[in-house]
Protein backbone atom coordinates (compact mmCIF):
# COMPACT_ATOMS: atom_id res chain seq x y z
CA UNK A 1 0.00 0.00 0.00
CA UNK A 2 0.87 3.58 -1.13
CA UNK A 3 1.90 5.75 2.49
CA UNK A 4 -0.71 8.01 3.64
CA UNK A 5 -1.07 10.91 2.19
CA UNK A 6 0.47 13.44 3.69
CA UNK A 7 0.65 16.84 1.74
CA UNK A 8 -3.02 18.09 2.56
CA UNK A 9 -4.65 20.37 -0.30
CA UNK A 10 -5.95 23.50 0.08
CA UNK A 11 -9.27 23.08 1.05
CA UNK A 12 -7.99 20.79 4.53
CA UNK A 13 -8.57 17.58 2.16
CA UNK A 14 -5.55 15.40 1.56
CA UNK A 15 -3.54 14.67 -1.59
CA UNK A 16 -4.74 11.74 -3.11
CA UNK A 17 -2.77 12.28 -6.53
CA UNK A 18 -0.50 9.02 -6.05
CA UNK A 19 -3.70 6.64 -4.65
CA UNK A 20 -4.16 3.81 -6.91
CA UNK A 21 -7.49 3.38 -7.47
CA UNK A 22 -8.75 -0.23 -8.01
CA UNK A 23 -12.63 -0.83 -9.63
CA UNK A 24 -14.22 -3.80 -8.58
CA UNK A 25 -16.81 -4.29 -11.68
CA UNK A 26 -15.23 -2.49 -13.42
CA UNK A 27 -16.23 -3.79 -16.76
CA UNK A 28 -19.62 -3.21 -15.99
CA UNK A 29 -20.93 0.55 -17.44
CA UNK A 30 -20.45 2.69 -13.97
CA UNK A 31 -17.31 0.63 -13.41
CA UNK A 32 -15.66 1.76 -17.11
CA UNK A 33 -17.31 4.93 -16.51
CA UNK A 34 -15.38 5.84 -13.16
CA UNK A 35 -12.50 4.35 -14.58
CA UNK A 36 -12.21 6.42 -17.38
CA UNK A 37 -12.64 9.61 -15.28
CA UNK A 38 -10.06 8.97 -12.68
CA UNK A 39 -6.90 7.58 -14.99
CA UNK A 40 -8.11 11.35 -17.12
CA UNK A 41 -7.70 13.06 -13.86
CA UNK A 42 -4.28 11.53 -13.62
CA UNK A 43 -5.12 8.80 -11.37
CA UNK A 44 -3.59 5.17 -11.62
CA UNK A 45 -6.51 2.88 -11.95
CA UNK A 46 -6.80 -0.91 -11.82
CA UNK A 47 -9.88 -2.43 -13.31
CA UNK A 48 -11.00 -5.56 -11.85
CA UNK A 49 -13.11 -8.46 -12.74
CA UNK A 50 -13.74 -12.15 -12.24
CA UNK A 51 -11.56 -13.27 -14.87
CA UNK A 52 -8.46 -11.25 -15.38
CA UNK A 53 -8.71 -12.06 -19.37
CA UNK A 54 -12.15 -10.07 -19.39
CA UNK A 55 -10.59 -6.98 -17.12
CA UNK A 56 -7.85 -6.71 -19.63
CA UNK A 57 -9.87 -6.43 -22.32
CA UNK A 58 -11.78 -4.18 -20.77
CA UNK A 59 -8.80 -2.05 -19.67
CA UNK A 60 -7.39 -2.38 -23.25
CA UNK A 61 -10.79 -0.98 -24.43
CA UNK A 62 -10.36 2.35 -22.34
CA UNK A 63 -7.02 2.83 -22.66
CA UNK A 64 -4.93 5.68 -20.61
CA UNK A 65 -2.37 3.34 -19.07
CA UNK A 66 -5.66 1.42 -16.94
CA UNK A 67 -4.60 -1.94 -16.06
CA UNK A 68 -7.23 -5.17 -15.76
CA UNK A 69 -6.40 -7.89 -12.94
CA UNK A 70 -9.20 -9.86 -11.64
CA UNK A 71 -11.10 -9.06 -8.35
CA UNK A 72 -8.35 -10.41 -5.51
CA UNK A 73 -5.42 -8.69 -7.69
CA UNK A 74 -7.12 -5.72 -8.04
CA UNK A 75 -7.71 -5.62 -4.33
CA UNK A 76 -3.83 -6.51 -3.37
CA UNK A 77 -2.71 -3.66 -5.55
CA UNK A 78 -4.89 -1.04 -5.23
CA UNK A 79 -4.69 1.78 -2.39
CA UNK A 80 -8.75 2.61 -2.67
CA UNK A 81 -11.02 -0.01 -3.88
CA UNK A 82 -14.42 1.01 -5.44
CA UNK A 83 -17.30 -1.79 -5.63
CA UNK A 84 -19.55 -1.20 -8.54
CA UNK A 85 -20.62 -4.61 -9.14
CA UNK A 86 -24.35 -5.22 -9.31
CA UNK A 87 -26.28 -5.29 -6.21
CA UNK A 88 -27.18 -8.92 -7.69
CA UNK A 89 -23.61 -10.33 -6.89
CA UNK A 90 -22.23 -7.75 -3.82
CA UNK A 91 -21.86 -9.96 -1.63
CA UNK A 92 -20.83 -12.77 -3.23
CA UNK A 93 -17.91 -10.05 -5.11
CA UNK A 94 -17.09 -9.00 -1.89
CA UNK A 95 -17.13 -12.37 0.83
CA UNK A 96 -13.71 -13.71 -0.88
CA UNK A 97 -11.95 -10.63 -0.39
CA UNK A 98 -12.22 -10.08 3.34
CA UNK A 99 -8.03 -10.51 3.41
CA UNK A 100 -7.20 -8.53 0.30
CA UNK A 101 -9.62 -5.71 1.60
CA UNK A 102 -8.34 -5.46 4.68
CA UNK A 103 -7.00 -2.02 6.09
CA UNK A 104 -8.24 -0.70 2.41
CA UNK A 105 -10.13 2.07 1.46
CA UNK A 106 -13.48 0.15 0.04
CA UNK A 107 -15.82 3.11 -1.31
CA UNK A 108 -19.29 1.40 -2.24
CA UNK A 109 -21.37 3.20 -5.20
CA UNK A 110 -24.17 -0.08 -5.47
CA UNK A 111 -27.50 1.11 -5.66
CA UNK A 112 -30.22 -2.06 -4.43
CA UNK A 113 -33.18 -1.30 -6.97
CA UNK A 114 -35.93 -3.44 -8.17
CA UNK A 115 -37.47 -3.12 -11.26
CA UNK A 116 -40.75 -3.32 -12.39
CA UNK A 117 -42.96 -2.29 -15.54
CA UNK A 118 -43.76 1.01 -12.51
CA UNK A 119 -39.82 1.65 -13.10
CA UNK A 120 -37.40 1.53 -10.46
CA UNK A 121 -37.80 1.35 -6.25
CA UNK A 122 -35.66 0.96 -3.31
CA UNK A 123 -34.31 -2.73 -1.79
CA UNK A 124 -34.12 -2.89 1.28
CA UNK A 125 -31.20 -4.97 2.48
CA UNK A 126 -30.99 -7.08 5.49
CA UNK A 127 -27.95 -4.55 7.06
CA UNK A 128 -29.49 -1.51 6.37
CA UNK A 129 -27.79 -0.76 3.10
CA UNK A 130 -25.41 -1.86 0.50
CA UNK A 131 -22.55 -0.13 2.43
CA UNK A 132 -23.82 -1.89 5.31
CA UNK A 133 -23.66 -5.15 4.12
CA UNK A 134 -20.23 -4.46 2.80
CA UNK A 135 -18.70 -3.25 6.39
CA UNK A 136 -20.41 -6.21 7.78
CA UNK A 137 -18.60 -8.86 5.38
CA UNK A 138 -15.14 -7.02 5.37
CA UNK A 139 -14.50 -6.06 8.88
CA UNK A 140 -11.41 -5.01 9.08
CA UNK A 141 -11.77 -2.50 5.89
CA UNK A 142 -12.44 0.80 6.05
CA UNK A 143 -15.66 1.10 3.90
CA UNK A 144 -17.32 4.22 2.93
CA UNK A 145 -20.25 4.90 0.71
CA UNK A 146 -19.91 7.45 -2.48
CA UNK A 147 -20.58 8.11 -6.43
CA UNK A 148 -23.98 6.56 -6.44
CA UNK A 149 -25.74 9.48 -8.31
CA UNK A 150 -23.57 9.25 -11.70
CA UNK A 151 -24.59 8.96 -15.24
CA UNK A 152 -22.81 6.15 -16.41
CA UNK A 153 -23.78 7.49 -19.98
CA UNK A 154 -21.84 10.68 -19.19
CA UNK A 155 -18.97 9.35 -17.33
CA UNK A 156 -18.03 7.46 -20.56
CA UNK A 157 -18.51 10.24 -22.74
CA UNK A 158 -14.71 11.72 -24.07
CA UNK A 159 -17.28 14.53 -25.34
CA UNK A 160 -18.08 15.60 -21.76
CA UNK A 161 -15.27 17.12 -20.12
CA UNK A 162 -16.66 18.23 -16.87
CA UNK A 163 -19.12 15.76 -14.45
CA UNK A 164 -21.61 18.28 -13.01
CA UNK A 165 -22.57 17.14 -9.86
CA UNK A 166 -21.42 17.16 -5.89
CA UNK A 167 -20.81 13.03 -4.32
CA UNK A 168 -22.51 12.50 -1.11
CA UNK A 169 -19.47 10.70 0.80
CA UNK A 170 -20.44 8.53 3.58
CA UNK A 171 -18.73 6.72 6.12
CA UNK A 172 -17.76 6.46 10.08
CA UNK A 173 -13.93 7.24 9.84
CA UNK A 174 -12.87 10.79 8.95
CA UNK A 175 -9.75 9.94 7.49
CA UNK A 176 -11.04 7.19 5.31
CA UNK A 177 -14.11 9.96 4.34
CA UNK A 178 -11.46 12.89 3.46
CA UNK A 179 -9.62 10.81 1.18
CA UNK A 180 -12.89 9.65 -0.85
CA UNK A 181 -14.08 13.59 -0.81
CA UNK A 182 -10.68 14.40 -2.24
CA UNK A 183 -10.99 11.44 -5.22
CA UNK A 184 -14.14 12.87 -6.16
CA UNK A 185 -12.76 16.13 -6.47
CA UNK A 186 -10.30 14.87 -8.81
CA UNK A 187 -12.58 14.59 -11.41
CA UNK A 188 -13.37 17.38 -13.38
CA UNK A 189 -16.78 19.47 -11.91
CA UNK A 190 -17.22 17.23 -8.97
CA UNK A 191 -17.18 18.21 -5.65
CA UNK A 192 -17.09 15.27 -2.72
CA UNK A 193 -19.31 16.09 0.44
CA UNK A 194 -19.24 14.48 3.88
CA UNK A 195 -23.60 13.53 4.03
CA UNK A 196 -23.61 11.18 6.84
CA UNK A 197 -22.87 7.86 8.64
CA UNK A 198 -22.65 4.57 6.93
CA UNK A 199 -26.31 4.06 8.93
CA UNK A 200 -27.42 7.01 6.53
CA UNK A 201 -26.26 5.20 3.65
CA UNK A 202 -29.58 3.68 2.78
CA UNK A 203 -31.67 6.59 1.69
CA UNK A 204 -28.43 7.51 -0.59
CA UNK A 205 -28.05 4.41 -2.42
CA UNK A 206 -31.74 3.81 -2.85
CA UNK A 207 -32.32 7.74 -4.64
CA UNK A 208 -31.13 6.72 -7.70
CA UNK A 209 -34.50 5.10 -8.29
CA UNK A 210 -36.04 8.99 -7.97
CA UNK A 211 -33.59 9.81 -10.25
CA UNK A 212 -34.68 7.38 -12.94
CA UNK A 213 -37.99 8.55 -12.60
CA UNK A 214 -36.58 12.19 -13.04
CA UNK A 215 -34.45 11.02 -16.34
CA UNK A 216 -37.48 9.06 -17.42
CA UNK A 217 -39.66 12.44 -17.43
CA UNK A 218 -37.21 15.04 -18.43
CA UNK A 219 -35.20 12.96 -20.93
CA UNK A 220 -31.98 13.53 -18.61
CA UNK A 221 -29.56 12.89 -17.02
CA UNK A 222 -29.77 14.33 -13.70
CA UNK A 223 -27.36 14.38 -11.00
CA UNK A 224 -27.68 16.53 -7.32
CA UNK A 225 -25.64 19.73 -6.07
CA UNK A 226 -25.56 20.23 -3.16
CA UNK A 227 -26.30 24.13 -2.70
CA UNK A 228 -24.97 26.94 -0.12
CA UNK A 229 -21.59 24.99 0.01
CA UNK B 1 -63.17 24.28 -3.89
CA UNK B 2 -61.89 26.34 -6.23
CA UNK B 3 -62.45 25.31 -9.99
CA UNK B 4 -59.34 23.38 -10.78
CA UNK B 5 -57.09 25.68 -12.99
CA UNK B 6 -57.40 25.70 -16.52
CA UNK B 7 -54.32 28.09 -17.69
CA UNK B 8 -51.53 26.39 -18.33
CA UNK B 9 -48.11 27.73 -17.89
CA UNK B 10 -45.73 28.55 -19.96
CA UNK B 11 -43.62 24.78 -19.12
CA UNK B 12 -47.05 23.15 -19.14
CA UNK B 13 -47.75 23.17 -15.62
CA UNK B 14 -51.28 24.59 -14.64
CA UNK B 15 -51.85 28.34 -13.10
CA UNK B 16 -51.91 27.72 -9.25
CA UNK B 17 -52.16 31.18 -8.20
CA UNK B 18 -55.36 31.03 -7.19
CA UNK B 19 -55.48 27.92 -5.29
CA UNK B 20 -55.50 28.80 -1.42
CA UNK B 21 -52.75 26.36 0.54
CA UNK B 22 -53.64 25.10 3.73
CA UNK B 23 -50.74 23.95 5.97
CA UNK B 24 -51.47 22.07 8.89
CA UNK B 25 -48.81 21.81 11.24
CA UNK B 26 -48.68 25.58 10.38
CA UNK B 27 -47.40 27.20 13.65
CA UNK B 28 -43.46 25.26 13.44
CA UNK B 29 -40.92 26.54 12.01
CA UNK B 30 -41.19 24.40 8.55
CA UNK B 31 -44.69 25.66 7.94
CA UNK B 32 -44.71 28.86 9.16
CA UNK B 33 -42.00 29.31 7.14
CA UNK B 34 -43.44 27.96 3.94
CA UNK B 35 -46.51 30.10 5.08
CA UNK B 36 -44.52 32.43 5.11
CA UNK B 37 -43.15 32.55 1.15
CA UNK B 38 -46.41 30.85 -0.30
CA UNK B 39 -48.23 34.16 0.80
CA UNK B 40 -45.15 36.24 -0.44
CA UNK B 41 -45.73 34.61 -3.89
CA UNK B 42 -48.90 36.12 -3.50
CA UNK B 43 -50.75 32.46 -2.61
CA UNK B 44 -54.08 32.82 -0.38
CA UNK B 45 -52.46 30.81 2.47
CA UNK B 46 -54.44 29.35 5.65
CA UNK B 47 -52.30 27.64 8.89
CA UNK B 48 -53.92 24.88 10.84
CA UNK B 49 -53.13 24.11 14.29
CA UNK B 50 -55.18 22.14 17.16
CA UNK B 51 -56.25 24.94 17.95
CA UNK B 52 -57.82 28.36 16.38
CA UNK B 53 -56.36 30.58 18.87
CA UNK B 54 -52.95 29.13 18.53
CA UNK B 55 -53.11 29.04 14.52
CA UNK B 56 -54.63 32.91 14.65
CA UNK B 57 -51.64 33.72 16.80
CA UNK B 58 -49.00 32.83 13.92
CA UNK B 59 -50.99 34.17 11.43
CA UNK B 60 -51.24 37.07 13.06
CA UNK B 61 -47.38 37.16 13.40
CA UNK B 62 -46.52 36.18 9.61
CA UNK B 63 -49.21 39.06 8.38
CA UNK B 64 -49.71 39.05 4.49
CA UNK B 65 -53.01 37.89 4.91
CA UNK B 66 -52.68 34.98 6.46
CA UNK B 67 -55.65 33.20 7.92
CA UNK B 68 -55.19 30.70 11.21
CA UNK B 69 -58.07 28.18 11.87
CA UNK B 70 -58.09 24.59 13.39
CA UNK B 71 -57.07 21.98 11.21
CA UNK B 72 -60.38 20.82 10.20
CA UNK B 73 -61.61 24.03 9.22
CA UNK B 74 -57.82 24.49 7.15
CA UNK B 75 -58.16 21.21 5.45
CA UNK B 76 -62.16 22.34 4.54
CA UNK B 77 -60.83 25.88 3.20
CA UNK B 78 -57.84 24.77 1.21
CA UNK B 79 -57.56 23.62 -2.44
CA UNK B 80 -53.73 22.00 -1.23
CA UNK B 81 -52.83 20.80 1.89
CA UNK B 82 -49.40 20.47 3.26
CA UNK B 83 -48.92 18.12 6.10
CA UNK B 84 -46.08 19.80 7.83
CA UNK B 85 -46.38 17.97 10.98
CA UNK B 86 -43.95 16.21 13.42
CA UNK B 87 -43.80 12.80 12.68
CA UNK B 88 -44.66 11.91 15.97
CA UNK B 89 -48.47 13.10 15.72
CA UNK B 90 -48.62 12.88 11.56
CA UNK B 91 -51.52 9.79 11.95
CA UNK B 92 -52.79 11.54 14.92
CA UNK B 93 -53.44 14.59 12.95
CA UNK B 94 -54.77 13.13 9.85
CA UNK B 95 -56.88 10.53 10.83
CA UNK B 96 -59.84 12.52 12.02
CA UNK B 97 -59.51 14.66 8.80
CA UNK B 98 -60.09 11.74 5.93
CA UNK B 99 -63.54 13.65 5.10
CA UNK B 100 -62.48 16.86 4.98
CA UNK B 101 -59.60 16.06 2.76
CA UNK B 102 -61.53 13.76 0.17
CA UNK B 103 -60.45 14.97 -2.88
CA UNK B 104 -57.89 17.46 -2.08
CA UNK B 105 -54.66 17.43 -2.91
CA UNK B 106 -52.43 16.69 0.22
CA UNK B 107 -48.51 17.56 0.32
CA UNK B 108 -46.64 15.59 2.70
CA UNK B 109 -43.87 17.24 4.08
CA UNK B 110 -42.65 14.79 6.53
CA UNK B 111 -39.28 13.31 7.56
CA UNK B 112 -39.63 10.66 9.90
CA UNK B 113 -36.43 10.67 12.00
CA UNK B 114 -34.85 9.72 14.88
CA UNK B 115 -32.20 11.37 16.88
CA UNK B 116 -29.15 10.55 19.40
CA UNK B 117 -25.71 11.29 20.31
CA UNK B 118 -24.18 10.73 16.51
CA UNK B 119 -27.12 12.66 15.12
CA UNK B 120 -30.39 11.84 13.02
CA UNK B 121 -31.02 8.19 11.41
CA UNK B 122 -34.26 7.54 9.29
CA UNK B 123 -36.87 5.83 10.68
CA UNK B 124 -38.88 3.17 8.80
CA UNK B 125 -42.98 3.81 9.08
CA UNK B 126 -44.69 0.25 8.59
CA UNK B 127 -46.49 2.13 5.67
CA UNK B 128 -43.18 2.47 4.02
CA UNK B 129 -42.77 6.67 4.38
CA UNK B 130 -44.41 9.36 5.89
CA UNK B 131 -46.52 9.74 2.26
CA UNK B 132 -47.86 6.40 2.51
CA UNK B 133 -49.46 6.52 5.75
CA UNK B 134 -50.71 9.64 5.14
CA UNK B 135 -52.57 7.88 1.36
CA UNK B 136 -53.07 4.45 3.62
CA UNK B 137 -54.80 7.27 6.30
CA UNK B 138 -56.76 9.35 3.58
CA UNK B 139 -57.59 6.73 0.67
CA UNK B 140 -59.71 9.71 -0.79
CA UNK B 141 -57.14 12.22 -1.26
CA UNK B 142 -54.68 12.54 -3.88
CA UNK B 143 -51.79 12.45 -1.66
CA UNK B 144 -48.29 13.84 -2.77
CA UNK B 145 -44.72 14.28 -0.93
CA UNK B 146 -42.65 17.27 -1.85
CA UNK B 147 -41.14 20.21 0.59
CA UNK B 148 -38.79 18.08 2.67
CA UNK B 149 -35.45 19.69 1.88
CA UNK B 150 -35.89 23.26 3.05
CA UNK B 151 -34.63 24.85 5.59
CA UNK B 152 -36.73 26.49 7.94
CA UNK B 153 -34.68 29.24 8.93
CA UNK B 154 -33.89 30.51 5.22
CA UNK B 155 -37.67 30.31 4.28
CA UNK B 156 -38.40 32.85 7.38
CA UNK B 157 -35.91 34.70 6.62
CA UNK B 158 -37.74 37.88 5.10
CA UNK B 159 -33.76 39.11 3.94
CA UNK B 160 -33.33 35.81 2.06
CA UNK B 161 -35.34 36.66 -1.56
CA UNK B 162 -34.97 33.06 -3.35
CA UNK B 163 -34.46 29.65 -2.06
CA UNK B 164 -31.93 28.25 -3.86
CA UNK B 165 -33.78 24.63 -4.38
CA UNK B 166 -35.45 22.17 -6.55
CA UNK B 167 -38.32 20.75 -4.33
CA UNK B 168 -38.92 16.74 -5.57
CA UNK B 169 -42.92 15.75 -5.83
CA UNK B 170 -43.68 12.69 -5.88
CA UNK B 171 -47.48 10.95 -6.58
CA UNK B 172 -49.10 8.66 -8.46
CA UNK B 173 -51.52 10.91 -9.90
CA UNK B 174 -50.03 13.27 -12.79
CA UNK B 175 -52.69 16.42 -12.38
CA UNK B 176 -51.92 16.28 -8.41
CA UNK B 177 -48.56 16.08 -8.97
CA UNK B 178 -47.98 18.77 -11.34
CA UNK B 179 -50.37 21.20 -9.56
CA UNK B 180 -47.76 20.69 -6.78
CA UNK B 181 -44.78 21.39 -9.26
CA UNK B 182 -46.46 24.48 -10.04
CA UNK B 183 -46.89 25.71 -6.42
CA UNK B 184 -42.99 25.11 -5.82
CA UNK B 185 -41.99 27.13 -8.90
CA UNK B 186 -44.15 29.80 -7.27
CA UNK B 187 -41.65 30.67 -4.72
CA UNK B 188 -38.80 32.65 -6.27
CA UNK B 189 -35.62 30.32 -6.74
CA UNK B 190 -37.60 26.91 -6.27
CA UNK B 191 -38.50 24.91 -8.93
CA UNK B 192 -40.92 22.09 -8.68
CA UNK B 193 -39.41 18.61 -10.16
CA UNK B 194 -41.27 15.01 -10.90
CA UNK B 195 -39.10 12.56 -9.00
CA UNK B 196 -41.24 9.34 -8.97
CA UNK B 197 -44.21 7.27 -7.40
CA UNK B 198 -45.29 7.46 -3.69
CA UNK B 199 -43.24 4.05 -3.09
CA UNK B 200 -39.85 6.18 -3.59
CA UNK B 201 -41.14 8.46 -1.34
CA UNK B 202 -38.92 7.27 1.93
CA UNK B 203 -35.45 7.53 0.71
CA UNK B 204 -36.62 11.74 -0.14
CA UNK B 205 -37.97 12.02 3.17
CA UNK B 206 -34.96 10.18 5.07
CA UNK B 207 -32.10 12.15 3.13
CA UNK B 208 -33.03 15.10 5.10
CA UNK B 209 -30.79 13.12 7.62
CA UNK B 210 -27.55 13.15 5.77
CA UNK B 211 -28.69 17.06 4.86
CA UNK B 212 -28.40 17.79 8.78
CA UNK B 213 -24.84 16.27 8.36
CA UNK B 214 -23.42 18.37 5.81
CA UNK B 215 -25.14 21.38 7.50
CA UNK B 216 -23.36 20.45 10.65
CA UNK B 217 -20.10 20.13 9.11
CA UNK B 218 -20.11 22.90 6.77
CA UNK B 219 -21.74 25.24 8.53
CA UNK B 220 -24.27 25.27 6.03
CA UNK B 221 -28.25 25.34 5.19
CA UNK B 222 -27.78 22.51 2.80
CA UNK B 223 -30.56 22.18 -0.34
CA UNK B 224 -30.60 20.22 -3.38
CA UNK B 225 -30.28 20.90 -6.80
CA UNK B 226 -31.05 19.01 -9.89
CA UNK B 227 -28.87 19.08 -12.74
CA UNK B 228 -28.81 18.59 -16.09
CA UNK B 229 -32.66 19.92 -16.27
Amino acid sequence: MTPPPSQPAADGLPDVSSLVVGILGGTGPQGRGLAYRFARAGQQVVIGSRTAERAAAAAAGLGLGIRGLDNAATARDSDVVIVAVPWESHADVLSPLRTELAGKIVVDCVNPLGFDKQGAYALRPAEGSAAQQAAALLPEARVTAAFHHLSAVLLQDPEVDGIDIDVMVLGDERAATDVVQALAARITGMRGIYAGRLRNAHQVESLVANLISVNRRYKAHAGLRITDL
